[in-house]
C-alpha cells in the first residue's frame, strides 16, 4: 500500500461539510427557503470565529434585498396574553395575503431546542403555515449581542420575502428599547386595571407605544378594558405627539374572540400610510441604521474594553469603592482607563 | 554679568503663579469660601491638561466632605418660569436655614461672562443672598463633558456646606437625563393647557418626575391650572409605582404669588424621609456613582475612537452610505473598528 496524505489522494472523498458556500445560503434566501434561512441565522448565531465572516458575506449578499416590510414590535407582560394576540393578528395579516416572520427578543432565555418547541406550541397555527416563519430569541449572549442578532436577522427575513415582521419582547426590561430602535410601528399590550398588572411594565415603555391595546376585553371583563382605554386615551393626549405626527391611539381587543383586530391591523396600515406620506418612514429607518451603527461600535469598544483581563480582574473592586464613596466616579474610571492604556 | 538661570539665581522670583497648590483650594472649599470654590470650579472646567491634575486633586480632597446635601432637579421649558420658581422655591430653603447652590446644565450654552450676569440677573435675590451660590452651566464642551463637570461641580458645593442643591436643566433635550442621574428628586414644572406648551418638553421626562408642578396658577388662570393638575394626576396614575417607592404627586403653584411654594418644599422634604427611611435614597446614590463610573469609562472610550483622525476623516461617509442602505450597520461599524485596530 502506497503511503499518500489524504489530500493527494484523487480517490479521497472529503466528509460532507455542513458548512454551505456563502452564494448557496444567499440564493436559498431569495428564493424564500426557509430551511436555508434557518441554517443562515444559525449561521449568523454563532459565536464562532470562522462563521463569522460567512455570516457577514450572507449579510452583505442580502442587503439589496431587504427593506421591504412593515417592521411591528410587540410587547407586554407575562400574562396580557402575548402569543395568543400575536396568533390573532398574524393570521390576519397572512390572510391579507402577506408573508409574516416572528421574531423575538429574549436576553433571559437560555432556551435549548426543547423551547424552539415551545415556541411553536404557543402559536400552533402560524407554525404550520406556509407563509409564517417563527424564530426565537438567540440562547446565549449579552443582550446588545442578541439585539443586534435580531436585527441581523429581520433583514435575512425581508431578504427571504417576508413582508411583515413582528419583533416580540417580553416587557419588562431594556429589550424593548433594542426592539424599539428597529421597528417602524410599537404595539403595547395591555391588560384592564391598572393596578398590579402593570407593575411588571417598565416606565418609559407606555411612551414609546404608537397603539395601546388592552386585550381580554370578553366576557365580563368588557366593561373594565373600556374603562381603561379611556383612562389610557386621556393619559397620553398629555403627552406631546411623537415625532411621527400619529397620534398614538388606544383600543380594546380580545385575541381571543378576535375582536379588535381587524381594527389594530387597520390602524398599524394607516400609520404606515401616513408616516410614507410625510416622510417620517424613511427618515426614521435612515436613523436607525446610523445609530445601529453607533451602537455597534460601542458596544465592541466596551466588549473590548471590559474583557481585558487587566481590567475585568479589578472591575468589581472598583465598583465597590465607587458605591462605598471610598473613590470618585471619575478616578476610577481613569484608573480604569490608564489599565487599558488608552487615555488622551 | 554672570550668566545663571534663573533657577539657579537665589535671587529670582517666579511671577506670581494665578495657580494655587491643592490645598489653598481646599481649605477654602471646606471653609466654605465662595470665591476660591468658584476658582476651584473653574480649574475643574478648564480643558487645559495642566489643570486636569489638579482639578483631579481637588476632587479627591473634597469628595470625603461630599454627598451632605439633598440634590433637585429642576426642568421646564422656557417660559414656564423656571427662574421666577427657582427664586421663590431657592427663598424658602434659605429661610428655612440652609444653604443653596443652584447649577445649570446648558450644553447649548455658548455663554460668556456677559450671561453670568444674565443669570444672576435672573435670579437677583438669590444671587445676592450669603448663602446661596449660583453658577451657570460650562461654556463649552459636549453633553456628557459639560454633565461630569457639572457632576464634579456638586461634589465641590457639597464640601462647601451647600446642603441642598438645585440642577436647573433646559427641559428640551438629553441634559434632563444627565440631570437624572445626579439628583435624588425630579421636579417637573408645567403649564397649565396641555397643547402647545407641552411640545417642547420630551417625551420621557414626564415618567422622570418625582414632582409635577403646574405653574403660573394665579389671576384667570387658576381654574385652568386645576383641571391640569386632575388630568396630570390620572395620567400618572396609570403609571406603575417608581423604585422609590414615592407616588409622584401633581400640584399647582405661582411662583410669582407664592402660591403653592411651600406645599412643594413638604413634598421634598417628604419624598428625602421616605427614601432615606426606605433605603432607597442610599441606594440610588451608590447605584448613580457606580453609573457615572461606567458613563465617564465609555465616553472616554467614545471621545478617544472619535478622535482618532483616520476615523474622523471617513465617519460621515460610512454614516451616508449607511442611511442610503449601501452598506450595512455592522460591516459599517466593522470597518471603522478595523481602522481603530482594536477588534477582537
Amino acid at each position: 500500500m502506497s503511503r499518500t496524505t489524504s489530500n493527494v489522494n484523487p480517490g479521497y472523498k472529503r466528509p460532507k461539510n455542513t458548512i454551505k458556500k456563502t452564494e448557496e445560503y444567499v440564493d436559498g434566501i431569495l428564493s424564500g427557503d426557509k430551511t436555508l434561512l434557518s441554517q443562515a441565522i444559525t449561521v449568523i448565531e454563532s459565536a464562532k470565529p470562522e462563521y463569522r465572516k460567512l455570516g457577514q458575506k450572507i449579510l452583505d449578499n442580502c442587503l439589496p434585498h431587504s427593506g421591504n416590510s412593515i417592521r411591528i414590535g410587540i410587547t407586554g407582560v407575562p400574562g396580557v396574553g402575548k402569543s395568543t394576540f400575536i396568533e390573532a393578528l398574524g393570521n390576519l395579516v397572512l390572510e391579507n395575503g402577506n408573508r409574516l416572520a416572528v421574531l423575538t427578543i429574549d436576553p433571559s432565555s437560555s432556551r435549548s431546542k426543547g423551547s424552539i418547541l415551545g415556541d411553536k406550541t404557543r402559536m400552533q397555527t402560524l407554525s404550520n403555515a406556509e407563509n409564517a416563519y417563527i424564530r426565537p430569541s438567540p440562547t446565549s449572549g449579552t443582550l446588545g449581542g442578541v439585539t443586534q442578532k435580531t436585527r441581523e436577522t429581520l433583514l435575512l427575513c425581508e431578504a427571504a420575502g417576508f413582508n411583515t415582521i413582528f419583533i416580540e419582547t417580553v416587557g419588562v426590561g431594556q429589550s424593548e428599547t433594542a426592539a424599539h430602535s428597529m421597528v417602524d410601528f410599537f404595539l403595547l399590550l395591555m391588560l384592564a386595571g391598572a393596578g398590579d398588572e402593570l407593575q411588571g411594565i417598565k416606565r418609559g415603555i407606555i411612551e414609546m407605544a404608537d397603539l395601546i391595546a388592552i386585550n381580554k376585553a370578553d366576557e365580563t371583563n368588557i366593561e373594565a378594558a373600556n374603562k381603561a382605554r379611556s383612562e389610557f386615551k386621556n393619559a397620553l393626549s398629555l403627552f406631546p405627539l411623537p415625532e411621527s405626527g400619529w397620534d398614538p391611539p388606544v383600543v380594546t381587543c380580545s385575541a381571543l374572540t378576535g375582536m379588535g383586530i381587524e381594527e389594530i391591523w387597520g390602524k398599524i396600515n394607516a400609520y404606515m400610510e401616513l408616516t410614507k406620506k410625510n416622510g417620517y418612514f424613511d427618515r426614521h429607518r435612515a436613523d436607525q441604521a446610523v445609530w445601529w451603527m453607533y451602537q455597534t461600535i460601542h458596544r465592541q469598544l466596551k466588549e473590548v474594553f471590559y474583557e481585558k483581563p487587566g481590567i475585568k480582574k479589578r472591575l468589581s473592586s472598583f465598583e465597590n469603592d465607587v458605591k462605598e464613596g471610598k473613590i470618585s466616579s471619575f478616578k476610577a474610571a481613569n484608573k480604569l482607563l490608564d489599565l487599558f492604556n488608552l487615555k488622551k
